[in-house]
């Protein structure tokens, strides 16, 4: 019997779909928690930009990959979240909501 | 008594540190099945490059995203991470493994 390659793709699709929601999921939990930072420095009159913050989380990334993603594209797809992220403090603190 | 803003930031630091290795898993689980997506392509002869499937990935951010993160940033995430696993596709089909 021929391989239905067309079924073994919707079934990938399938857990690729299942699986990004849940990290949609996790990047609202972050933003909530970068919110909620952005109000604190706001309160302490602290800089939004901290370089060694952001090593920090490169390092926490770096050490807990298992793959088979490489550290480089991991770090890559992290460069993108925290800039998004940065994005949405400074929104926070010109608003001061 | 003065509130305690570095106490505050480090509870917060600690919980997104936390969502991040969450993040890194999924990505990771995501990039196993882009890979066995390669590995089927590349038995079938399929392109790797598919812009209908990935309008279907957006539309799934687009529709799932309960905020705050907006819709736009979502998906300037997700671009990043179709791109790096895009490259993991390639190089699975390349050396066939």
């Amino acid at each position: 019997m021929a391989r239905d390659f067309a079924a073994e793709l919707a079934e990938c699709r399938g857990k690729i779909d299942d699986v990004d929601r849940r990290i949609l999921d996790l990047l609202n939990e972050r933003t909530r928690v970068v919110e909620r930072i952005g109000k604190i420095k706001a309160d302490a009159q602290l800089a939004v930009y901290e370089p060694k913050r952001e090593d920090q989380v490169f390092q926490n990334v770096k050490e807990h990959n298992g793959g088979p993603l490489s550290n480089e594209a991991a770090k890559r797809i992290f460069e993108r979240i925290i800039d998004e992220m940065r994005k949405v403090q400074r929104d926070r603190m010109e608003t001061g909501n």
